[in-house]
């Protein structure tokens, strides 16, 4: 394995590299392999992007064809027909047919570039600077996504205050508390020092928090907190959207919509860098150009995700997720969680955690590098780096994933034997 | 033509498909194809993502191999094949040939992306907040990078105020006065009320800022005053560097090396999403995953961006840009000035502006327009819009370029004379 | 009555004169008088400024022997004999006797002065931006204190955003929430998105926030909460020190030193400004000078504020307080509660409230103008500026007391008749 | 001398009686007394706060008579007597002799109260969260004025980064650059990247910048680029004020009228705490209680205030100014300057500057010292601290002027013959 290159030229910054040490040439669905031939189930997915495989062959036929015929490739944000045709079909496909109403904004193709234009718009409609976020989430790492994110390393990265966001907790930190009443007390309490918000900003299961899962009946009340007090509703969707949670919109299980809707990573179907910012047509106060970027132009991520958003209704993706659910709630039940009663498990779709935040030291790390070196690539995350996520590829076929379920128990036995 | 989609749930945000009522489908070198055929030369190039020409096939070849042999597409920051690859040939090719030394962070795929992490990094380096920006900037729409960029529409639409940036002028701005000492007494003098700068971030030509191009000498004193205050020297070549200029890095012409610079746009090759930050070895400060991103992940970029570089190197595209340059500024000071004294032109290498601030209206929108009319497509830049900008591919034919210019300077003459 | 000139020049931020439309001449003790010759009892007390009553005899010899002779008036912080004396006394009398060790800075003499060099210096010493405050905190109206400050009015006030302070409910918010496991998680959660503070700052008992006591057990966790993460305590005792709840400093009661006092009001003994901010010397990190002030320096100040504390001390005056609480503890609960169960009545000391939060409308104007028909002068505080404030001087005499309080109770009930 | 108390209890920020080590217990007129008997020329006058000589006796029978007859001391903002008589008498002898229209808002009793109080209505009026403020200015401590104040040392004990200003050149800075049309540029300029302000706030002599006059014609060009662009002009008097420069406000000499002008300092009368801030009447935008604070009540700066007006008046003061003036500057250009040629002498008024800045070292530090010893205090000021501030009392007797500066000039030649 020849790492030179990277150790030598490449900034420290980088870091997924350390937990694997391979260096991976070509990939196929659920699968992986380094340079060595080496093969590894992928229960990462691109923490999210790759939530219909590898090189998937549907989307793979219609990009090359895309390239070859000399489709534009590159436009900014002119007319071209590959955007003509996503826009119809996400429109068509994808909202209305669940009765939802939005209008889009290509923004630069990335996570945090959504919310970056999601919080410049809230701001913009509300004429209000606050934002209310959630303790444990993430939302990226530009400056203004940054404000909103909670992880202390990368919030210290800033070199510079955050500010303008106000942190309220998230539901499952404080049980005793109503955090809604909360909220609304913030909100109505003349002397509570706290601004009143454009926009509560959230993920309806906090990913990098931890994989905690919001209650359904929560999501409902903050929406109508938000109605009622005139701030909107911002859905981080980029990582916990298009289909991981078992529907295509995370929020679709509390039957809520939304004001604004972020999608990145796996709207692109194919890896590709994409993302988007759904807006109520009500609020699409932009003026033109007020937030642009180069590489909304990048035609083949539009032709690989009317391909993804084909490939997942056609093949019933949201009923596989929904299937493959099961299993892996029914294999944490059975056979992780009684390994030791200090774990815990939690999870909705295909989005789940193994938590081993009550032993001390490094236990997760541990957990990740044995099941490395068995052939199994997971991530860590959550306070204190804490939580193994198990995020298979939505189409995972049934064997594979039950392999890496069997990698996964295997090694935290192995580990937790050993301390 | 059909741009209702478009109309009804796009975003009133899009801006460039205002300027250029049409459909685009495919695209060769420097020509743009609409749906009803129509072909236009293209002096845009997508904001400089495209130096090398469209669907450049020396590149296109190596993509669609990629893709064909399922290459590993997205990978995070783990280590691949075609990242070592790129690595190795930016690191001899393009660094080493120039006697450059420079470490490469991998940054999401945007040109902010890669300010944003020149900004994080800086600060962190210097422990130092501050940052000093040139009036006339433009380096990105995401907060961090926002707060450099000048232009007030866009800070406008920030929705918060954009702080810990000093915005000091341009050394065009007021002749009188010698702003690198303007600069140096606002580190030196106790009560200038400036903080002292962990950095000084400049585009040493200023693009969006109406195409300024900055003296070689101001840039060569910038330099030593950042060594003389323990300053960092960030050059944001997004734009103007990938030999847009004449050389690959476009301070080259100064002689100097700063201590970051920025790169995207046609680092990309292809049109395809993707940035680097260059950091000299010594400010490599990072922390693992401080500041992070998903798609720096997109292994078709990296691949695209190896082939673009070769293909530069190989076809000497810096030398048939100089070669153009003088094509482009003899046709100006012969066809376009004479038009009207008060028109004014600027430039470097290719990228060139045609100034229209002088004269009253909106004559710099009735020239575009004229020329899209006619089968040129064009940019709007600088204070006030005033500015054509003309940007060809650096390997645009000659007749091409001459007939592109042509068109131009026949939409000049038709607009002024129904002034 | 004449009031053209303030009604022509005064600017119209002017508040008080509108709820007492008189114009006062002459005052003694706990009464004030205006030009017709009106008396009226005084339940306000200059908001706290007037502990010892107005014109308070013993003070007031001292402080026109002292202009008499020509004592030095103004002085900056060169040094005098008054300071001296003041300095001796208060180290030995006060501080000693309660077996307390802080220095003393000299500030601009006022209360928002002394926490705006508490929040310097907190910061300064601990290195971080951030401070805690609670919500329903007062802290001044200088854009530093004004962070802390938490009523919207004011806050709208500041014309820019307020940063760098994380405001936290008080204990009394969410009676299901411990607060101060709050805190500690916010501290300790490395997902909380809030930065750890330099301080938290409190009053003991908020009395803008509408006269809510903190509990003793409460305080003396947030003191240990302090300790254990490095955390400075900063008591705002403005307005409730100076013996006003019955002990010289309000957290006595806590058994708790903060790390840092601010005491302003009171301490100028005549109603003349003068503030200090006390300091653990272990703390005192100022470079000279890098805190000042023009009023520091006023020294009939100095000379007052010492007299002031031994009349407090010879007269004992916090015995005094203790008396006279239990007549107000009780005449609240046997005259006022009665009324009306939708009262609540709150206080310590000689600070009390009674609150009609409960009741629509404006309850509480009506209740204070009738009060001041019938010669007696009290204020409004707290959410919606519901709670009459009730604040005699410590020495006043009980049956002014008495008939204080009788008016108040007459009010009370004239106007809930009338709802 | 015993301050055994200061250096053990008292803070480390004392900076003052670090130059003078005497214990100060009288004063009368231009004279100070140690308690050791000791004489001193007093050039220093709190540092403008004592424009009419300690204890003026007439001021002195006005205050010790109210005292006496128990006047009302404390009243937060209510109608006194004493108030309704001080703005009466300002608006007619002082505002309206002028031909000047301002309406008076009585602030905390500080020079930084004042500029906070402007701060705050400038932005809420124009609701733009910038100023302008110019590079060498003071204006204060608390968090609003410092944004605004420039030396690096007051800056740094912020604690928190300082914003919504942005500091421009003053006019003596870079000669060859026209400061006004600086910044009409920064205000016009599409791409400036510099907010347009809600003020341009400043002095029109920089005191604690160096003595530095600002050209009369400037400020009438700043005045009218205010009108011109819809910005409100803000001059702060606090120390330049109160007949300080020959008339009572500075700005009379350029003949406008600021928007909004603050006065401490000297406006107290007899060294008292004292300050107001003075507004066109069609800007008083307050809502009631938007800005307050507990010693806006102090009654007796009311009543020194008033007396020391009127002895303004009475005694021709501004004429005594002019005359003294034409005495201090022939003896800088005959006595002082000769001394050596790398010495600069700058003022107007009785506020001067004798300005070591060209020589190494610490010689203004020595100079300081060696007045001193002869019984004279001077401050220092401006960049480097290298400025001695001579500062006389308005009225200082002819002989004692001449003494004083005998004393200084002495200083100079005894320190500089020792280099």
């Amino acid at each position: 394995m020849n790492t030179n290159a990277f150790e030598t030229y490449e900034s420290e910054v980088r870091s997924y590299c350390r937990n694997f040490p391979a260096v991976f040439t070509t990939a196929k669905g659920s699968f992986l392999y380094d340079e060595d031939g080496r093969q590894y189930i992928d229960f990462f997915c691109g923490a999210g992007a790759l939530n219909y495989g590898h090189n998937n062959p549907y989307i793979k036929r219609r990009v090359i064809e895309y390239l070859e015929r000399d489709g534009v490739l590159h436009a900014m944000d002119m007319y071209t027909a590959p955007k003509r045709e996503f826009i119809e079909y996400f429109e068509d496909a994808i909202l209305r047919a669940r009765g939802l109403d939005y209008k889009i904004q290509f923004v630069g193709p990335t996570g945090t570039n959504a919310v970056e234009a999601a919080l410049k718009l809230a701001r913009k409609v509300k004429k209000r600077s606050n934002v209310f976020a959630l303790m444990g989430a993430f939302h990226g790492m530009t400056l203004g996504s940054l404000a909103l994110t909670t992880d202390a390393d990368s919030r210290a990265g800033a070199g510079v205050p955050l500010y303008n966001v106000t942190h309220v907790p998230a539901p499952y930190m404080f049980p005793e508390l109503d955090t809604v009443a909360y909220m609304e007390r913030l909100i109505t309490d003349d002397h509570s020092g706290v601004e009143k918000p454009a926009a509560i900003v959230l993920e309806t299961t906090q990913a990098d928090g931890g994989i905690c899962v919001l209650p359904t009946e929560w999501l409902r009340r903050v929406r109508d907190l938000c109605d009622r007090y005139d701030i909107l509703m911002v859905v981080d969707d980029v990582q916990v959207g298009c289909a991981r949670t078992g529907s295509f919109f995370s929020f679709e299980r509390a039957g809520i919509q939304p004001d604004i809707v972020t999608l990145s990573k796996s709207i692109g179907g194919y890896g590709m860098p994409f993302a988007i910012t759904l807006l109520k047509p009500e609020i699409d106060a932009w003026k033109p150009g007020e937030h642009n970027g180069t590489f909304r132009g990048y035609q083949l991520s539009l032709v690989a995700a009317k391909a993804g958003l084909e490939f997942m209704l056609n093949e019933h993706v949201e009923d596989g997720v929904r299937e493959r659910e099961k299993i892996v709630a029914h294999f944490m039940r059975e056979e992780i969680n009684p390994i030791d009663s200090r774990i815990e498990t939690r999870g909705i779709g295909l989005l789940w955690g193994v938590d081993f935040g009550k032993f001390g030291g490094n236990v997760s790390k541990q957990v990740l590098d044995e099941a490395f070196r068995n052939g199994l690539i997971v991530e860590r995350v959550g306070r204190g780096n804490a939580v193994i996520k198990v995020m298979p590829a939505l189409n995972v076929p049934l064997d594979t994933l039950e392999n890496g379920l069997r990698i996964l128990s295997d090694a935290v036995r192995k580990v937790l034997s050993e301390q």
